[in-house]
């Protein structure tokens, strides 16, 4: 399908991914039809990391600028679409990049980063992660940096933080934050997955959260089939309402296991902690890349969900998110 | 005078300040009418000592946001003026702050950084400073900055660069750049003034000339008088041409002597280089802060300039330059 035919198509939106970033990644994303994507720019590191992080981006919007464009706010995400483009949000998945350093979260809005999520799996300086065994929740500077990210338009990501520090998040934030990557632990319970409180605490307070396509997070794995997935995301919309959904495939394409093993354990262990010989696990038959949205815009039809609730999952509500929240506080 | 009574006066600005930044220079600004000051932000320091700097001028612009503003380009100017606020763009008088490191230029442009000496006093990895025995040009990488600097819209500086280099770098950028704050040598005959050959190089590529008014640029140093200062702006304007004229004061209101050691020896040299007991001299009497600057616009029109030559040099000459140098290149 050529780019040009999808101009009246409703937005299409990923909330989470980390490729190999490469002209062929791009590429599939035009074909899939992917206007924006939130890509994660930071795991860990300190903020010059995410600076040079950053300037290799910056690099890339140069060189594929006939693919993407740097999104700042809903309105580069609607240009790129116009344009046939795919729009890249920066976001940071461990909030190491702000250092001990207040200033730094500006500083990084002003470089377009648009999502910083508190924690990642660990203990942060800001509150703990699901990893920890003690749930401490939020700390004294994750309060103000909670306060400083309501102010500059920088959105709170929960997906990797643990059951008490997120529900904390929601209740400080003044704003509606995001959990950009999970899916509800009532379907697959692990861990990483999110409890029926913290899915109403979200969605009341017009927060969002992003399905993932990771398969840890799926029932059965990397055998989930699409209409199981279909069906979970069905049920979600029914117990807490469609506008709060969208995607956030998680999608890791292309990356070695090496890359696995840096997320899992930055700098901060030196054995391998989880899985001496990580390796991603295999993507489902129906979401191997950015192809395949196409595959969940049907199946979801088929699960029961109107045009319109659907078309709010694949993306519409996601760009609404993205309006409301990028902006400084008035 | 009311701020508001100036809503319909030429704009008044400023091609350099570094003053001990706080609210009584904010308001002295303000009772002076300068609707646009260039702020140093950087004499030497790597990237993130630059990054902090910036972190305390977002804090300034949020304690005393009924006084400043931070502008990027001409239009944040004219808002400035219209609100009766200073506008405060940034600079680095020294390019320390971006390393060895090609992608910094475009991040520090993001951060707001719209001006950039190419060489302090010393040789820097771009070029030769006037205080080197070797005036050497711009190096490979200074060549590489250049283009980078003219891509990404930052002002390429060249106060305190020697004559060669300031001569390549008029030659080799594709967009007319700046001397913020000096004299011309033919007045006041000491290294750090420029020379004819620059003059008419700088205006005949249409790059601008600020006027300094730090004694050891001024002829008879401190006691150089209103007339005798305005009476070389009028030669200048006459062997030059008035619209590549402004006014760039080089004041550093509030200053301790230990600062006057830090301009000059950064953390480069053990001993006191130049004058062990450092001290900023006594500005000119008619010039001793932000709320002098109607003297001059006044001097100007007694030494027989035009009164559109005198609203060009006093600010509509920056003005026009701003709205040029800022975008990206087309």
């Amino acid at each position: 399908m050529n780019s040009d035919d999808r101009a009246g198509r409703p937005i299409r939106i990923d909330g989470l991914q980390f490729a190999n970033w490469s002209g062929r990644v791009f590429r599939q994303m035009r074909d899939g039809g992917v206007d924006a994507v939130h890509a994660t720019i930071a795991y860990h590191g300190n903020f010059r990391d995410a600076v040079r992080a950053i300037e290799s981006w910056n690099e890339r919007f140069r060189v594929y600028a006939d693919l993407i464009l740097h999104a700042r706010n809903g309105e580069d995400v609607r240009r790129a679409k116009r344009s046939a483009r795919t729009a890249i949000l920066f976001g940071l998945q461990n909030p190491s990049p702000i250092e001990d350093d207040l200033g730094l979260v500006e500083i990084l809005h002003s470089l377009g980063v648009r999502f910083m999520q508190l924690t990642y799996n660990n203990q942060s300086l800001l509150g703990s992660g699901y990893g920890e065994t003690e749930d401490t929740g939020i700390t004294r500077m994750g309060r103000e940096v909670i306060r400083e990210m309501n102010r500059v338009g920088m959105v709170i990501d929960m997906s990797h933080s643990s059951e008490r520090s997120t529900l904390e998040a929601i209740s400080l934030s003044r704003r509606p934050i995001a959990i950009t990557h999970a899916n509800p632990a009532c379907w697959h319970s692990v861990p990483r997955n999110k409890s029926a409180a913290v899915l109403r605490a979200l969605s009341d307070s017009g927060g969002m959260f992003g399905f993932s396509l990771y398969p840890h997070h799926l029932k059965d794995g990397s055998d989930c089939t699409l209409a199981e997935f279909c069906r979970m995301v069905a049920e979600t919309a029914a117990s807490f309402g469609p506008d709060c959904l969208g995607l956030g495939s998680d999608l890791c394409q292309g990356q070695p296991g090496s890359v696995l093993r840096w997320m899992r354990q930055g700098r901060w262990a030196r054995d391998r902690e989880a899985d001496p010989i990580a390796e991603f696990p295999r993507q489902p038959e129906w979401f191997q890349d950015n192809r395949d949205f196409d595959r969940i815009s049907r199946g979801l039809i088929d699960a029961g969900l109107r045009e319109s609730e659907v078309a709010g999952i694949m993306g519409a509500n996601w760009l609404r998110f993205f309006d409301e929240s990028f902006r400084p506080e008035s």
